[in-house]
This record gives structure tokens, sequence and C-alpha cells, in this order.
């Protein structure tokens, strides 16, 4: 079966390269656009060269500690882990550099929308089907060369200190490498695409009183590249992880109910290992269905979000009827263990429950940020009082948005706990993200119809910019509304995930049923530990970000008066080297948590403690990302808002929309730096305690 | 020995009454500052009668409830507590009306530092010493009534549903009313306050561009008692709360941990009951001696932190020694618990590390929220690149500064457990609070000084305003650094009581050990729903309190022409009844989620539900009051950083200092009405589930 899907997945991989050089084939427009896209990606691998220098040095060594200390093969698998975020990253910012000029240059010489939105949405394809094909390809990867699970199976590192599962440990080190990855991006790219946006608004705006596109401030490239990096590399690479990640921890979650249980069958151990893999197969294939049944149709509609509604519920649709079918073709023969309520069903039933819920939290989240729904209304309502009533309303809003989807997650744990115990809980957050080549796809399209725009805008040779605008306008709105569900499935996901991961690890410990005492003082001081930690983590990247900004808007500020008056060119490489350079640099600290935090908890106060980090991480981390994510939000839609003069009286530059940008800058950091980070942070971290927990056993120094 | 303490609350009772007497007594200075201060007192009572009428009624039916459905005697002790905490808000405030405008007095007619301070002091020693005379009293006396605890008693309500041990519901319904006056004192003053401010700053600098003090304006009388209110009735019910909480838990652990013990001789059991009455008497005792050293010294010295100081030392000396001897006596006869690891200095040592870590946590707060470190100055500096940047650093600011008390706290947690088991957790909270008395005290000195500030500037008959305004000022400014120290051992003490009341609760319901196991699906649920909910209730504080401001910027709009045309004067106390009356209303919301979440969540899904519930809510609640707290703080004092000119180039009036204003406003809301209520929240929540816990036993609808 695994070779099965092991050969959707390279089909998948064909459809992405295959996309790739069509789309680098199509034309790319007027000299203008060659130059101006040229230089857009003359940056991006500018960056992209600088991180993943970083990154490979990172990857190697925690490689070598993997092999030497954990299991022989962890290593590597880790590596692999780490090279197919990287691949998926670097593949989607080069494409999307393609996929972006050609977009406008489509809707330039056709002035279709139809046939824009089919560029666009092949370039968005193209990271997003890799993201779910290479996802999947490892994993199966390692299941083939291994032969499956062998639950009993015990693995040691060069150096024999402990032992472990060797297949589980090989899958979650693997997890691990995409976390990496994505953690680099979120923090280091979050950090250079905000300080980038931020340094340019300070530049243009405040001290100079210019136009924010204004092309002779050097970090206006970097600007426009921080787009990319954040909406493509970070997003692929933070939903590639999440996808792994809960695979992976269904994978683990199997293998511990297998040997907490005495009498099922080995047989059912690996039905349970094979469904989330077969899961994924399934869906993979639905993904490139759906969205090949939009692109490859001769003649598309003019109406942008009906078709990529249609590539979306093709995807879903099918991803649902398969898991129905996989459930039966897997479980139907099987004995079932007690906790699967509703026999065979009862995965399928998970399933269901986990897309029903991150739905749900998609569609709340899209009624508090959306401009057309009464809560960020009122935020932009409350601009003529000034920015303090603004903020202030904002922040109510961002708290509120979580009540209903913490009421959500409360509900979609106890429920699929109900039908099918934790297993249930690992398959409704696999649910979720069964099709994410889909959202992924429609995420992408966002930040490329965003470029095609600015290029339309900036390229002054355009014959009919007005039109040309008017087509990417239409589908960057669209982008964004559609987007709204894939943070749903992304934060369910996240949550559901690390509940799993955190149940793995105290059921590796823990001879019984997995316990883990709140109610004791060891515990509970760790959770108050983890729930500090998610804070100082937050302070830590909203205070670079701004260090950064202040940093890179003083070194454009020495370039500028040779600018001005004429002597050189603006160095646009030149920032976006040193505002990389500065990123990475802050990396280390959050970095070092995520990695040592669980390690030194464990060498201190034991496993116990460090399983209340987790839990006090990820109960901080729910509420905060979903809080800063909708907060952030709505200030940029309530801007929006008053900028397309639907606030009576207070237009564009009126006291009132000075407010409302002051809240949207507020708002920048929180959801593009720090909203995203945190459910990667609490990840990594429950990702390490697993896999360093049989090393730290018994080793607690005050116990 | 219960006696004991009874008489020495009676002695300080009578120190109060004369003191408040004494100060009637004193002279009040010109005919403007009689008028003036006649106002302020008007409004403070007008705000108080319509409050406690609402107080009163909601009593009345919880009382009734209590009797016929609880415990038969447990309404009334409800009703005492409503009554206590009541009596010291009303006599605080009344006591703060007369205090204020006698000690611009003092100062108009002496000029002298230590003469004003005397006078300042002697006022906030009236609600200080009440708050822990009268939270002790109502104590004690159930004690001297039902001759201490009967670890084995059972009681019922007047319908006998289910049983409970009648002396532990009598002390925690005794501490339930305390808060409940102290929630309606946060949640309705807090709105009240702050809208208030709000209202005035909105009307006189945004609308009518004109001084925040215009007397025309008839919201500032409001604004002017708000004051009152907030930093004296809030203050003092908030922190009787923590402090008969604090003492009702420890009682409720030392019955749980002896039921749970099978050796324990019944005389050990009455000495760890006897334990934290005593402590509180002694610390009672220390507070009157060390507030009587410096206002009855004849001559004081004119530095005012020392003789501020002073009183701080004293109490405390005597109240760590006192400590040191009550532990020895009571324990040290006794063959006691294992869980002591320290034979009978357990109890003491638990106490001096909750003494230390409150003293930790208020450093660190003074450390992130002073002018004269670092922190703050940082946020101040950002001024100048506007609004957005200095809001973002003030909330780095405020995420960053949880770290080290949460550190603190988790230390303090496994500490005090390791000494002295789940009983020296609840010790260790009252070791913060057992001089509550002095810090009380030194509390209300700082709205008495402000205010004398106030009338100082208000009055235009005082002779030289420039000499009492530098007395009244320099008053003000100490008040605020000794303050520091006190929201230590508030934040400290109740994270410390709430994890004493969750643990009582568990041990109520589970047999053995208590055991709250967060890896099983319904308890991290229950967590889940905790943390969201800490969210919305923040939000809806926040919400109501803009919306009211907006109300009655509104209100004082239409008022507004007649009074300039001088049709009319300013109608203050219409004010402030429609104010008060809109806070009230807007209580409902948040008292309803206190009161009814843990019923309808035990209800749904089982009393474990409810511990989960708890646990997510404290470990949310922390990180949220804390970061409210300083980043509120943080904002505040950025801004009269810049006031005062130690930002060079940018004084009062530049874009800067207004951009500090806005952060100033942001931050008012976070930490007068959200940061403030948040402890109070969760505590009433726990007391509510170990009230109605013996009712919910075994009525899960879905379990």
């Amino acid at each position: 079966m695994y070779y099965g899907v092991l050969f959707v997945t390279i089909l998948v991989m064909v459809y992405v390269m295959a996309t790739y050089v069509r789309i680098k084939k199509m034309p790319e427009g007027t000299p203008e656009m060659v130059r101006l896209s040229g230089i857009i990606r003359d940056g991006s691998r500018t960056f992209l060269w600088r991180q993943f220098k970083v990154i490979a040095v990172l990857a190697v060594i925690l490689t070598v500690f993997f092999t030497v200390f954990v299991e022989t093969w962890s290593g590597l698998t880790f590596l692999l882990g780490a090279a197919m975020s990287s691949a998926v990253c670097i593949l989607g910012m080069d494409n999307g550099t393609y996929a972006n000029v050609r977009t406008t240059n489509r809707a330039r010489t056709t002035l279709s929308l139809g046939e824009a939105l089919k560029v666009a949405l092949m370039g968005g394809s193209v990271p997003g089907l890799a993201v779910q094909a290479c996802g999947t390809f490892g994993l199966v990867l390692i299941l083939c060369i291994r032969d499956g699970i062998d639950p009993s199976g015990k693995g040691y590192g060069l150096v024999k200190l402990s032992s472990c599962n060797p297949g589980v440990m090989m899958i979650t080190t693997f997890a691990l490498g995409c976390s990496t990855v994505a953690m680099f991006n979120r923090v280091a790219g979050g950090n250079y695409t905000k300080a980038s946006d931020v340094a340019s608004d300070i530049t243009a705006k405040i001290r100079h009183h210019l136009s924010e596109d204004d092309h002779r401030i050097p970090s206006v490239i970097a600007d426009f590249i921080g787009d990319l990096v954040n909406d493509i590399a970070g997003n692929c690479s933070d939903l590639l992880e999440s996808y792994v990640a809960t695979i992976a921890a269904s994978i683990a979650i199997a293998v511990s109910v297998f040997n907490k249980s005495e009498t099922a069958a080995r047989s059912l151990f690996d039905a349970t290992v094979m469904f989330p893999v077969l899961l994924a197969g399934c869906g993979l294939l639905s993904c490139l269905i759906g969205i090949a049944s939009v692109v490859f149709r001769r003649k598309l509609s003019d109406s942008a979000s009906k078709e990529l509604d249609m590539a979306t519920y093709v995807s879903t649709a099918l991803t649902m009827f398969g898991s129905l079918v996989i459930s039966y073709f897997v479980f139907s023969k099987e004995e079932v263990y007690d906790s699967f309520r509703f026999g065979w069903a009862s995965p399928f039933i998970s399933a269901m429950i986990g897309i029903s819920i991150g739905v749900a939290i998609g569609k709340i989240t899209e009624y508090y940020t959306s401009d057309d729904s009464a809560p960020t209304q009122k935020v932009a309502k409350s601009a003529p009082e000034g920015a303090a009533f603004l903020v202030t309303r904002g922040d109510a809003l961002g708290e509120r948005s979580v009540l209903i989807p913490g009421l959500c997650l409360a509900l979609a744990i106890m429920a699929s706990f109900k039908v099918c115990g934790f297993y249930g809980v690992a398959i409704a957050a696999l649910g979720m993200l069964s099709f994410v080549g889909t959202t992924v796809s429609i995420d992408a399209f966002g930040p490329i119809s965003d470029n095609a725009g600015g290029l339309a805008e900036a390229c002054v040779d355009i014959e009919d910019p007005d039109k040309v605008r008017d087509i990417t306008d239409e589908l960057d709105g669209v982008g964004n509304t559609t987007a709204a569900i894939g943070k749903g499935f992304a934060i369910g996901s996240a949550a559901l995930a690390t509940v799993s991961w955190i149940t793995s690890y105290v059921s590796g410990y823990s001879a019984g049923e997995p316990i883990l005492n709140i109610a004791s003082a060891v515990v509970l001081a760790g959770a108050i530990v983890g729930v500090s930690l998610i804070e100082y983590f937050s302070a830590l990247l909203t205070d670079n970000t701004i260090d950064s900004a202040t940093k890179m808007a003083d070194e454009v500020e020495e370039m500028l008066p040779d600018i001005f008056s004429g002597k050189v060119d603006p160095d646009y490489n030149k920032c976006v080297k040193s505002a990389t350079d500065y990123a990475l640099k802050k990396m280390v600290v959050p970095s070092v948590i995520a990695l040592f935090v669980p390690v030194i908890g464990a060498f201190l106060f034991g496993l116990e403690f460090v399983g209340g980090i987790l839990i006090g991480a990820t109960l901080a981390a729910i509420p905060k990302a979903i809080y800063m994510g909708n907060s952030g939000g709505a200030f940029d839609n309530a801007k929006k808002y008053i900028e397309k003069g639907r606030l009576e009286g207070h237009g564009k530059g009126s006291p009132a929309h000075e407010a409302a940008v002051t809240g949207d800058t507020i708002g920048d950091t929180r959801k593009d730096v720090v909203g995203v980070a945190l459910d990667i942070f609490i990840k990594m971290m429950s990702t390490v305690a697993n896999i360093m927990m049989p090393l730290l056993r018994n080793i607690a120094l005050f116990k």
C-alpha cells in the first residue's frame, strides 16, 4: 500500500515540476516588467541563499547529534525533513518570482480575468501541491524502506545511551527537520519581512513624507520580497511542518495505544499506522484533481471566487469520500480497540470532526477579521476618537475572538476522543490537513496576485495599467477571503497535533494510562513556566522586529542623501543582505529556547516537569496565536475599510485614517511575526521533548 | 487562642475608628477647599449608595440560595463576608474624602512634609488596617462560634440535597462574600473609573481642545471620584478578598490533608487550622505597631520614603519573627505530617518562601514599570517613531515582564510544596499577605496624596499653592514606588491561593491523592475552555469600558452648550449617577460567567471538566494580569518620563508626547480595569466550584 502512496507523490511531483517549467516558459512582458521582476528575483535569491546556508550548518550539527546519541538513522531522517522543507521553500519562492510577472503579463495581453486567474492558480499550485507531495514522500519513503513500523522495535544511537523505537524516532526527527526550517522561515523570515515593511514605512512616511512605494528608498525591494518570504516560504514550510507533524503524531499515538493494549492484534496496529498515510495519499490525489479541474479547463468563468471554491470543493469532497472508503478498507476486517466507539468508521468520523471544526474556526476567523462584518467595522468606527480607542477596541476584538474557536477545539478534543480515543484526536488534526495541497495553493495564489498588482502599478510601460490593475485587485481580494479557512485549519490542527505529541510524550514515560497530574506541584510549576515562556517568546519576536526595523531604517537613512542627490543608485541587494543577516542573528535566542528548554527542564526537575511546560505552553499559545492573528487582521481590514471610503466623513488621509494606520502597524508584527510563529514553537518543543525523552529519563537533578 | 486573635482585631478596629474620627475633626481649610471636597464627598456617596444597593440585593439572593441548598449557616457567613467587605469600602471611601482635603490643609498651614505625611498616612491606615481587621474578625468569629473546625463534620442545607463540611463551607462562603464585593468594585468600579477618565479626556482634549481638568465639564468630578473608587474601594476589597481567600484556602487544605492521612492525630489537625489564623492575628498586631511607630511619633523626618519604609520594615520584621514563634508554639509538640520536611519549622519556612517571592515579584514589577529603569525608558524612547512603535514596544515589555515572575511562582510552588506539601503552598500565599494591613495603608496613602495635590491645584484661594503642591507631589511620588511591592504580593498570593483552592477542589471529589489528569481529553478540553474564558472576560471588560466612556462623553456633549453659554451649572452628580448605573448594568455578564460557568461545566461534563476550566483559567490569568498591569504601568510612566522633559528634544506637546498619551490611554484600561479584575475572577470561580462541588457530584450529562 505504501508504494501506492509513493506513486501518487511522484505523480504529483511530476505535475509540480511540469507546471513550474510551463510557467517559466510563459512570456514575461514589457522591458520594465522584465527588469523589475529580475530585481525581485535577485533579491529573493539573496535572501534564500543566506538563510539556507545557516540552516544547512545547523541541520548538519543536529544530524550528527541525533545519529550519535539518539538513533543511528534518525539523524538522516532529520536531514531529509529539513531538505524536503527547504526544497519546497526554494521552489515556491523561485516559482513565485516567475508567476507574479507572468500573471500581470497574461492580464495585460488578454485583459481576461479567467486567463490571469489560471496563471496565478498554476503558480500557487506549485508550492501548494509540493508541500503535500514532499511531506508525504518523505514519510512514505521511511515507511517503505523500513517496511512499516515495528511497535516493539529497539534502536540505539552510535553511542548506546538509551533505547528508543527506531521507526517512531525516524518519523519524529523527520517532522523536527521540517519544523526547524519552518521556525527559520517564521522567526527569521517574519522578522525580515516586517522589519523591511516597517523600515520603509518609517523612512518614507514618518521621516521624509514620501510615498511608501518610492523606489529611491533602498528598502522598498526588500519589502517586496518580504511578502513572498512570509506568504510563500513561511506559509509553505509552516503547513508542511503541521502536516508532517500531524501524520507523525498519529503514528506515534498508534504505537503507544498498541503498546498499552494487551489484547490488540498486530494487524490492527498496522492498520492504525497505515490509515493516516493512506488518508494523506488520498488527500494528495484529491488535491491534484481539484486543482487540475480548474487550471486545465479551457475556459474559466469570470468569477475568481467560484473557480477557487470549485478547486476546494472538489478536493474536499474527494478526500472525505476517500477517507470513508479507506476507513472501511483498512479497519473493517480488524477487531478494533474498545475505544473505537463506532467500529471501523471511527477514524473516518474523527477525521470528519476535525474537518468540521477546522471550517468552523476558519469561518469565525473570517467573521472577526473581515471588513464586511460587524466586529472589524466597530474597530474602524472607533478611529475618529483616536488611535488609543481603536487599538483598545482591536485588542478586545482579538480577545473576544478566542472564545468560540476555544470552545470548538475543546469540543473537537472531547468528541474525537469519545469516538476513537487519543488516536481519534490525532486523526481529527490530520483530517483538517488532509487536503492541505489545495489550501496552500490558494494561500500562495494570494501573494502572487498581490505581487502581480504591484508590478502592474510599478511598471510605467504597461499600456492600460488600470484595467490590468482591476484584474489583479480582484484576484488579490478573492485570495484573502479563501485564505481565512486555511488559517482555521492551521490553528486547529496545530492545537490538536500538539495535544497528540504531548499524549505520546506522557505515554512514553508512564507505565499504565498516560497521566500528567496538574494538581501536583511539579507539573503545575512546569505549566506556569510554559505559559511564561510563550509570553517571553512573543516579546522576543516583537522586540527583535522593532530592533531590526529601526536598524534598517537607520542604514537606509545613511544612503539617502547620495541617492536623492543622484550620486548613486539605490543598492537594493545590500539592504536585503543586511536585513537577512540581522534577522538570522536574532533567531538564536528563540531557537535555543525551543530546542533546549525541554532538555534543561527534564535535567533539572524531571520528565513530568517538562510535561507541565509543554501543556502550559500549548494552553497559552493557542489563544495567543488566535488573538494575535485576529487583532492584526482586524486592524488591517479596519484600515482598508476607511481607505475604501466606507467610514462616512473620514477618508484616506483623515486623522481617523491615521489612527487606523497606527493600528495596522501594530497589527503587522502581531499577525505576521508572533501569531504565526507560536504554533511552530510549541510543536517544536513537543517534538524535541519526544525525541530527547529516552535520553533524559531518570536524570532529574532535583526530584 | 482564637479569642486572643479576636481581641487583637477588636483592638485594631478601635484604633481605626478613633483615627477616622480624629481625621474628621481636623480643620478642612479655605472655603473653596470645603466646597470642592464637599462635591467630591457627595459624588462618592452617590456612587457608593447606588452600587451597594445592587450588591445588597444580590447578596440576599445568594444568602437564601446557600442557606437552602448548601448549608444552613453558610448563607449567613456569605452575608457576613459581603458585609465586612462593604464596611471596609464605605469606611475607606468616606475616610478618603475627609483625609484628602485635610492633607492639603495640613500642608498649607504647616508647610511641613512630615506633618502632611502624618495626615495622609493616618488616612491610609484607616482602610489599610480595617481590611486586615475585618477579614480576620469574620473568620475568627466563625471559628469561635463553632469552636474550631471539625474535620469530619457533616452539614446540610435546609433542603438536604448533599452533605458538606459545615466549618469549611462557612469559611468558604465567607470568602465568596468578600470576593463578590471585590468583583463589583473591580468590574463595575473599574468600568466607572476609566469611563469617567476617558470620557473627560475625549470631551476635553479630542472634541473641544480644553484642559482635561476644565471644571465646566460635568464628568470631571466623576473622574476625581474614580481615583478613590479604584485605588481605595477597589484595592481594599481586592486585598481583603485575597487575604480572606488565602486563610480560608489554608484551612480547606488543612482539612483535606488531614482527611487523606490515616495516621495524623486530631491535635495536629487543630494546629494546622490554628496556624494560619494566629499568623494573621500576629501580622495584624505587627501592622498596628508598624503604622503607629510612624503616625504617633511627635516629629517625622522630611524623607517620606524613609518613614513609609520604616512602617513596612517594622511590620514585616515583627510578622516574620512572630511567625517563627507561632510555628514553634503550634507545631513543636505535634508529630507532624511526613510532608513537613523541616518538622515544626516547615510552615514558618513556607511563609518565608512566600514573602521572599512576593518581594521578588514586586521588585521586578518596579523594574519593568519605573521610569528610572531601562525597559520603560526604551518605550519612551520609541515615542518619536510614532504611537505604533511605542505601543508595540510596550506590548513586548508587558510580555517580557511575565517571565521572571512566572519562574518565581513556579519556584515558590515547588519549594513550598517540598517543604510542607500543599499546606505549604497555601501558607506561602498567606505569608505574603500576613502584613497586608501595612501594604494597603501605603497603597491607600497614594490616592489620598494624589487627591490632595489635585485639591491644592484646583482651589484658587490657597495662598502659596506651589509650596503645597511640592509637598503633595513628593508624597504622591513616594506612594507609587512603595505600592509596587504591594502589587507583587497581590499577584503572587492570588496565584498561590487559587492553586490551593483548586487542590482543595480536586481533593474534595477524588478518593486518594488529588489527581487532575491533564493528559485526559475532558480535563484538557476544560483547560482550553478556561483559557478562552479569560480572554473573553478581558474582552468584555475592555469593550464595556469603551462603551461606557463613549456613552458618557456623548451625554456630557449634550449638556455642554448650555454650560458654556452660562445657562446652567454643570450637574456633577447626574454624571456620577448615570455612569454608575451603566457600569452596574455592564456587570451582569462577567458576574454570570464567574458564578455559573463552574456550575454549568460540571452539569454538562462533570467535576473533572470544571477542574480543567479552573486550571486553564488560572494559567491564563496569571500572565495576563502581569502583562496588563506592567504594560499599562510602563505606558503611564513612559508618558511621565516625556512630560518631565527627560527625553531630549521631545517635551510636553510634541508628537512624541502625543504618542505616549495614546499609549497611556491604552494602558489605563489594561492596568486599572482588566489586570486587577482577573485574579478576582479566577478566585471567585474556584471558590464557587468548591462550594457547589457537593451539589454537582455525579450529575454530569455527558460523561
